[in-house]
């Protein structure tokens, strides 16, 4: 399948690199053409790899992955062209965290709204599904990591089969053993608020390799 | 153990009863001295059981359980007074939930404060320990109620003997396996802000009766 992934940064490349492993053909996407960590994903990517704009990207994949920073999220979108997102599964990985009032960040969104709302509302003809927001990147292409895979993944999102999609992608493409459907995109703003505890949690463990069961 | 309840409602209710048949004394706390659901509580707990203002409550407990609705928790302790406080432990269970803008709440602290930091900072002589906050009444008290008791509950606080105190009373008393320190009292931003995916997972599963497991 061919997957546009949005952003340069770890998770970008982390999930870029799984999905070319998996045999698809990515492009990533980045506001340069010619971002420097994108072309070196490319170059040591092999064939079924390549880089671009945002809307370069965002017009090759059938599928999107938005692994932009929160604050950039929208932006980038706005760059990739409502016209590129249209009629698309727009899997939005991205965290609105705010690193301008020190550490550790708050949130911009989260409360009564949340960045994968506000996604959706400015481009209502994406089809946004909320997930994988809740984990390090290592861990969302490889839950194996820890505790035998047996934790938990959200998604959120408006559209009921590109959910379905999302979630057949999460277990089969990337082992995900339990995924929960939370609901609408409104209830991104729960694991997107859940940030906060994550951030506390990885503090208190001295590291990103955990993750939350739902224990029912 | 003398222990003061504040609050009448289905967390103190449930608390206080757990305590008592522990063999502990329990006064629970009210605005009104002659509060119906607190006299109840007393009439039907036997002799261990009392009530009274919250004043009388915090007068008579050398551990103070703060079970009351977020919003209505500065002002009981306000009502409670802080000489009553004074170099207690003071566990809060209380979420800052704000439903006067329809369902689901939001929060009016959480993201660059919290309510367990807004109360040690309006008292700053008790020993504020944020916990318990992050699940069903039911189960804070029988955590064995899903998953055989395997699952997380998190402690926030400035004083670590304190905190110390309240992870012994919540393995020793209540049946928690896995107490998780994530930090002093400004940690308490993260179980609070998880109360908008507590929230949304309930929804999702239609049941109160479950908890998150931090796996790592």
């Amino acid at each position: 399948m061919k997957i546009g992934v949005l952003g340069t940064g770890m998770v970008g490349q982390t999930l870029g690199t799984k999905l070319v492993s998996l045999g698809h053909d990515v492009k990533m996407g980045a506001r340069d053409a010619k971002n420097e960590k994108a072309a070196s994903f490319s170059a040591k990517s092999g064939d079924k790899a390549s880089h671009g704009t945002f809307a370069d990207a965002a017009a090759f994949g059938e599928i999107l992955f938005v692994c932009t920073n929160g604050n950039g999220t929208l932006p980038a979108l706005r760059a990739a062209g409502a016209d590129n997102l249209a009629g698309k599964v727009l899997v939005d990985i991205s965290n609105p965290l705010d690193f301008s009032k020190g550490m550790p960040p708050t949130l911009f969104a989260g409360n009564s709204d949340s960045l994968g709302e506000l996604i959706q509302k400015e481009f209502p003809d994406a089809k946004v599904v909320k997930t994988l927001n809740t984990i390090n990147c290592s861990l969302m292409v490889d839950p194996g990591r820890v505790g035998g895979g047996d934790h938990t993944v959200f998604v959120s999102g408006n559209d009921a089969s590109a959910k379905a999609r999302v979630t057949e992608i999460l277990k089969t493409w990337f082992g995900w053993k339990d995924v929960l459907d939370l609901g609408d995109i409104t209830s991104a703003r729960g694991p997107e608020s859940y940030l906060l505890l994550w951030l506390r949690t990885y503090v208190a463990l001295r590291t990103a390799d955990f993750n939350v069961k739902i224990v029912r």
